[in-house]
C-alpha cells in the first residue's frame, strides 16, 4: 500500500520477533465480532475456540499484530478475514479510536490482560459482521452467544488472559452488558 | 414498540409542541450519512438541501426529534428513512454514545448551534449508508462530497446554524478532517 | 447565563412538568463521581443513598434534569454541587460526548433503565472529584467503594432502576470493571 | 513499576532502536495539553516550540514513546513531566481509550501524519493541566492559544508532520473547533 512495504522487510524472522518482544511493546488489535439488528443493537457476540499463547485451548476474540507499514484498519480487516473467513463482511468502524485499549503484560497482575510472550498494546474495536463466518486457520470453532450467555460463569471459565473481561467491556460499550 | 407508545399520546399538537419548546430542552438526533470503503474509512459525506428552521434553504445533515417512548436508535432509523428513503441501508452504530452533542439554542451566541424555535440537545452520530439514497419529503436534493470538498469555503457558506461545524466535527471524529 | 434564562420561564410548575413528562422525553444527566490516582486511574466510585423515584431508598449516582436554556456542562456542575456539596471540586470532562446514554422508560422492560415517572434520555459522564464531598439536600449518605466492592451482589442489591448496571458501564469505560 | 521493568532491559541502545524502527510499528502517545474552565470547557491549548524529527523547529504537542513494561497512563504522565515540568498537575483521563489514533509513517502520503524515522501508532489524549507549566529539556518555548488562534493559517504554518491537524482533531473532540 505504501512504498515502505515495497522496499523494506516488514515481516520479522521468528528470532527477530522474539528479540523485539523482549524489548518493545508491540501494536496489536482485538476485534470483537458481533451480530446487530437493523437498528444497530448488538444481539450476539462471536467467540472463537483456539490455542492461546498461554498454552490453553480456550475462547477468544479476533486478535493479532499490526505489521510495519500497515494501517490499523487494514490489520483489523486482515485478522478478521484470517479468523472468520473471506465472507464475513465486516463493518470496520469509521472512527480510528478504539473503544478501549487492552495492555497485555507477561506479568498477569499489572492490568489483568496477560500474554506470557510479550508486552502488547492492543486497540480494541467492536466489529459488526453481516456475512457468513467460517473459522479457518488456527480456530477450532466459532460460537455466537447472546450478551446474557456470554457473561455466564460457565463461558467466563472458558476464557483466559483477560478475554472474559474484554467481552464484558465490549458489551458495556454497546450498552448491552447484562 | 413498547406499551407506552400504545397507550399514551406520544405526538403533540402544534400548539402543545410550541408550548413545550418554550419550556423544556427537546431531545434530538443528528445523523451524518457517510459512504465508507471496505476498511471503514469515510470517503464521502451526504448533505441534504432543504428548508431550515431559520427560513433559509441550505445544506444540512439528517436531523429530527426523538418521540416520547421511542428509543434513540429507532429515531435515527426513522429520520434516515424519512430523509434518505427506505433503501439507504444505514449501519446504525452499535454503541449508544453519540460522538458529540450539539446544543442548539435560540440565541446563536451560546454554542454556535442555532435553532430559532427551541433549545434542543442533539445526540450526533456518524452513520455509514450502503444502499441507494433518494431524498424524499422535504429535501430538495442530496449531494455526496469528499472530505476535502465538504470543508471548502463555498460549501460552508451553504450551511447555517452551525451545520458546517457539525460536518467538520464528524470528519474529525472519523480522522478525515483535511 | 444566557439572555434566554433572563427573559423566559425556564422552570416549570409541578403540574406543567407532570404534563410534559407524559408527552416528551426529558433531557437528563447522570454523573458518576470517582476518585482517581495521579495517573488518572479510577480507584473508587461514589454512591449516594437516597430516596428514588420508585419509592425505594437505595444507592444511586448523581442525576438530574437539564433546564431550559442550560448548557449540559452547567447541569452536570449544578447537580454535583447539589448532591456532593460546593467543595467537591469536580473535573467535568472536556469533551461534550457522554460515554454512554441511558434511556429511562416507565416500562422497565424496554432498556432496563427504569423511571416510573417519565421517559428520560440521560447523558452519562464519569466525573473525577478531588475535593471534600458532603452529601446534602436529599441524600442520606455517600460511600466510596472500590471497583471490586461496587460490583458485589450485596451492593448491586442496594440499587434499583438500572443504577447497578450504570455503575458497571462506568467501570467498564474506565477499564476498571473487575 | 512491574517485575518486568526490574528484570529485563527496557531501554534500547540507539542502534537497536534504529533496527526496530525499520521493522516494527512503535507505540507512542500524543498528549494535547489544555486549560479548561470550571465546567470543563477548553479555553486554551498549549503548543511547544521544539526541534522535530523532520529537522524543523516548529510547534508541537507533547509526544513520545511508550517503554517496554510501561503502562500507557505512566507514559503520558512521564512525557508531560518531561515537556511541561513537574508542576503541570495534569488530569490524565480516567478512560484508557484515546480520542483518536494518529498513524505516523515515513511516507507523508499514507495518513498525513509524518515521521521520517519510523512507523508509529500514537494514542492521542486531551489532557487538562491545572498547574504551572515550564517547558524544559528540548522545548524552546510554550504558548497557550485560544481555539480561534490555534487554527489560524499563521499558527498552522508553524506546524509540520500533521501536528496542525492533530490540534484540530483535539479541538473538534472538545466541541471547540471554530
Amino acid at each position: 500500500m505504501t512504498e515502505i512495504t515495497d522496499t523494506t522487510p516488514t515481516w520479522l524472522s521468528a528470532d527477530e520477533l522474539d528479540s523485539a518482544r523482549a524489548r518493545l511493546p508491540l501494536v496489536y488489535i482485538d476485534a470483537i465480532p458481533v451480530r446487530v439488528d437493523e437498528r444497530g443493537q448488538v444481539i450476539s457476540i462471536g467467540l472463537l475456540l483456539r490455542g492461546r499463547p498461554d498454552g490453553s485451548i480456550s475462547r477468544a476474540v479476533v486478535s493479532g499484530r499490526v505489521h510495519y507499514g500497515e494501517r490499523v484498519r487494514d490489520a483489523i480487516l486482515r485478522h478478521i478475514e484470517k479468523d472468520l473467513g473471506p465472507m464475513a463482511l465486516p463493518q470496520i468502524p469509521p472512527q480510528p479510536a478504539p473503544f478501549t485499549v487492552a495492555e497485555y503484560f507477561p506479568d498477569p497482575e499489572v492490568t489483568g490482560f496477560h500474554d506470557p510472550r510479550q508486552h502488547a498494546v492492543s486497540l480494541v474495536f467492536l466489529v459488526p459482521v453481516t456475512g457468513d463466518c467460517a473459522p479457518n486457520q488456527d480456530a477450532l470453532d466459532l460460537v455466537w452467544l447472546t450478551p446474557q450467555e456470554a457473561v455466564t460463569e460457565q463461558v467466563r471459565a472458558e476464557m483466559t488472559g483477560g478475554q472474559d473481561r474484554l467481552v464484558r467491556l465490549a458489551l458495556a460499550h454497546a450498552g448491552q452488558l447484562p
